[in-house]
């Protein structure tokens, strides 16, 4: 049975690296797979991501949760199930919880309402969700600053201190699908981590 | 108490000029009102609405409707709910019911789908909607042809007959809300019975 497996963290946290990581392991034992990463994944859900993303947006944030919820609504039923339903496994760069971290907690919108929102992305959650556990003072040193055209990078660190307390409350919240993986030593480390956990879950 | 009063109709059935009408009676009357439409409305919706009505977008049904929802939410949260709450009454040309009669019924969509992406909106519903019953066979005739760069207009007319019978099905479900005018005859006529309706509900 083809997986959902998501990657989550903050700006920085290596989700790029463990992506190829997991998809080189999925190449050698010849396993499909498709990558994908949000908001986008869809020429349309692209379109939406950079509304989303516009270092010039002024959008209310209840606005801000329904794009990324139209965003992932296309991605979802263009992409992501079909590739699911003819069995390939979907690994994803950030889905729902993002929102969760982003939107819920960091800017205070909370879970309710960021729940609504995603309806339909709650009738497909993914099967395992990887959080890539570094917190946001040491993701800014390995990234290296924040990206000056990309609204979110742009937030200070207290907004990506209270998107990671975000992360760790989901952690504490979904225990079953989430797998929290400590990433603040060597990308090689890390890897072996990710593929171990999922191993274990018997995801790959 | 100012009250949030929104037009419906299908394309072609005299919603701008009804609403052009309404506005020159309250500045008879010296009654404070704005005059806003969907989607768009706000900076960030009408950049949405560009998005929606562009015609070589081939998004999801379901991204259509968060969309509209996502452009609505700011819209109310950044202009109707201010003006309602600094005493201004809001006319508002499509709301809610365009998600209804188009995605719930033209597309299929459904209606606890459109009603779940528009929970925000669901918590601000209008003090009474106005219906321009006018088929859109005749619709078309009056309109001249459909507009070509307006993805909506661009519909066949059995996708517009299908937006009509929602919009009927909508006076049924709600009769409490939705005032419907027929409106085949003179604007003048139309006028008349828009403003009697309005009048005798209390609402202006």
């Amino acid at each position: 049975m083809s997986k959902f497996i998501t990657f989550e963290g903050c700006e920085g946290a290596g989700k790029s690296a463990q992506i190829r990581y997991l998809a080189e392991y999925l190449d050698q034992k010849g396993i499909k797979y498709i990558t994908t990463r949000e908001p986008g994944g869809t020429p349309e859900a692209e379109k939406i991501r950079s509304l989303i993303l516009d270092p010039h947006a002024e959008m209310s944030g209840e606005c801000e949760v329904m794009l990324y919820a139209a965003a992932r609504a296309d991605h979802l039923k263009n992409k992501i199930i079909p590739a699911l339903e003819s069995g390939i496994n979907v690994i994803c760069d950030r889905y729902i919880d993002s929102s969760y971290a982003y939107q819920a907690y960091a800017r205070g919108l909370g879970f309710e309402t960021v729940q609504k929102a995603n309806f339909l992305a709650e009738a497909r959650m993914p099967d395992v969700t990887v959080f890539l556990d570094l917190p946001p003072e040491q993701a800014f040193v390995r990234k290296g600053g924040a990206d000056k055209d990309d609204r979110m990078e742009m937030e200070g660190l207290a907004f990506h201190r209270r998107v990671y307390e975000g992360y760790l409350a989901l952690c504490d919240r979904f225990p079953q699908r989430i797998v929290r993986i400590e990433c603040s030593g060597e990308r090689e480390k890390t890897r072996s981590l990710v593929l171990a956990a999922l191993t274990d879950r018997g995801i790959i």
